[in-house]
């Protein structure tokens, strides 16, 4: 790795207690080019702006995609990745979906690791707070022929967060727009999903709703994701969440939530969702939960679900009585260190790796 | 308009008689750039790099769409673009559908002329020959929530080219994998479209096909687009061609297709396309062509159609024969200032623009 430290570091004007999410970046980045193909040497240097025309075919054509991830840090300073290897594996199933080449392990976890320790300081610790990573590809070549790049960039730039959902919000279920074509790119963290649905959002919006629970866009009978998360849905103690499939991101989240369920001994069922049978849990007053789940924010609640003209009321849980906060809340003593970890899924960035690296 | 001209014209390393596609970028670019809800100045600028970081919105998101449109040389030199207000409408519902500020017709069309008219001396002249032009939006706010960019560029880049295409190709009718969803961005000429297409297009290419067939994603029993082009189908004396839809690029190419056809008195039917009708008529020896159209080739015809196990082998038929080749002559000619004009889709490049605008 080929390590180039700031001088101008920007720690001094970052507060902790005054976090967005997403506008202050990190001193430092990781970069990698692609070129003649293969994959040039791991850069840390300091976060800023690079050369690039308005050519470059990652803004022309899309070929570029992204992971989501945080890094945690506990009471005595120590500081925890959560997953990675499920997100290395992402990305080069998002990347392999684009034509896009995929990058080695190590470019990744001793990036992710070298940049989380060297910046450690702009981790801020507590409740809700963390590092959210940003590891990206996308193409490079300055060209205007709709064909696969020969040159590429692989990125890590990270920015402090907080939380910033905390009431449960309405969400709107989606009868037209959709995010995903079967034989499409849904289950890759594609760049050009996210812009598609934008627009529905605002529509959304606009009608009071927070956020779209997309459907499959044949028939808009089936739940597939909500926003950018994994949906569940609890009918009488029983949770459903759609099964993963071309059309489906494979959330970390929603399998961490799988197995929080299955080790504490809820039912859950891995299976298509029918908007049908929900609206019909919800007259029969069986509908008890429904909610998100994803790396930016965890969980979200619903508190109504806007079907066509009806609009499905949920009832108000306890915080005990929800499965939905309480696993949150396994997850969360889990990537915090608060709690065991059964599954082994912290990974902790040691001190001094760049002498390693 | 602010103008800024390299006094390091390029000109001299280009060869009009080696043209690439998309290779050789011309001295001059355009670039406007959106903040605090408006556009700012259009500049004129030299062709180069600028500052971008890797947070870019537009590599994440894939908030950005384009145009693709040429402008051709006659043989006393004038410059012409072809209905370029179509592309300006376009580029606007594209913005629309991506959530992105739309343009006004003064910053697509003025920016195109002055940089054509700059630039003169980059377009080549003769068969094939022409400047393609790429204006497009990318989102460039630098921040790491999926959310709606709050800045943007316009720019226009422009590079000389030369048709590629020239023998019949074979294309594949995709069974499984798909280039919209309904309810989707398909009729956008939205980045994340032709990334989405590059894999399946290699898997193609692979078993010896040059483009997909585009399906339904729902079905797969319907025509939709061919590449990245419209697509036409003759049986017998009748041509078919799909109607634009939200799965479907509205384009120019197929538009002035539809006109010319109808101007001629030929029989043409806008109407859905069943991929067992075009089956069944080729087994009746009734299917004569099926076709591309878009600006970069204007019209590729294709040989055979590879559905599921089977080769549907298409007749030869000569030049005069072919609606394929004859209607792309009618059309080059207006183009190219060949022939009349009785549309009014030429639209001359007038001297010394960069005095009025
Ligand atoms: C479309 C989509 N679905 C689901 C998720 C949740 O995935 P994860 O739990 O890995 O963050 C994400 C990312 O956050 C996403 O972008
Ligand atoms: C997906 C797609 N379909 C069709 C076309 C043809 O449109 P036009 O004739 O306007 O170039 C294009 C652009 O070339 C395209 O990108």
């Amino acid at each position: 790795m080929i390590i180039q430290k700031t001088s101008n570091s920007r720690i001094g004007d970052f507060d902790p207690n005054n976090i967005g999410f997403g506008a202050a970046f990190i001193d430092h980045m990781i970069i990698c080019e692609y070129e003649n193909g293969k994959w040039g040497d791991v850069k840390l240097m300091p976060y800023g702006p690079l050369p690039f025309t308005p050519a470059m075919m990652g803004v022309n054509y899309g070929q570029a995609c992204f992971e989501g991830m945080k890094a945690y840090k506990d009471k005595d300073g120590e500081v925890y990745l959560f997953r990675p290897e499920k997100n290395f594996e992402r990305i080069n199933k998002s990347a392999k979906r684009l034509a896009m080449p995929e990058i080695t392990e190590e470019m990744f976890i001793d990036g992710l690791k070298a940049l989380v320790d060297v910046d450690r300081a702009w981790i801020p610790y507590g409740e809700g707070k963390s590092l959210y990573l940003r590891p990206l590809i996308f193409a490079t070549e300055e060209a205007l022929k709709a064909r696969i790049s020969n040159k590429y960039m692989f990125a890590i730039v990270a920015t402090p967060v907080q939380s910033y959902y905390t009431e449960p919000v309405s969400v709107k279920i989606s009868d037209y727009y959709s995010r995903a074509a079967s034989g499409g790119v849904g289950n890759a963290k594609a760049a050009g999903n996210y812009a598609a649905a934008f627009y529905p959002t605002k529509l959304a919006n606009e009608e009071g709703y927070e956020q779209i629970i997309w459907t499959d866009d044949a028939t808009h009978e089936y739940f597939e994701e909500s926003g950018t998360m994994n949906v569940f849905v609890r009918i009488n103690d029983t949770i459903y969440t759609p099964p993963t499939s071309d059309k489906i991101l494979d959330g970390v989240t929603r399998d961490s939530f799988i197995q929080l369920a299955k080790k504490r001994g809820i039912d859950i069922k891995v299976e298509p969702i029918e908007v049908a049978k929900v609206v019909e849990a919800h007259k029969n007053g069986e509908l008890k939960e429904v909610w998100g789940v994803g790396t930016a924010v965890v969980t979200t609640a619903f508190k109504a679900l806007g079907y066509k003209d009806e609009k499905l009321v949920l009832p108000i849980l306890s915080d005990e009585e929800s499965f939905a906060i309480s696993l949150k809340k396994n997850l969360v003593d889990i990537q915090t260190n608060q709690s065991e970890d059964p599954f082994g899924w912290r990974v902790k960035v040691e001190k001094h790796i760049l002498e390693t690296v």
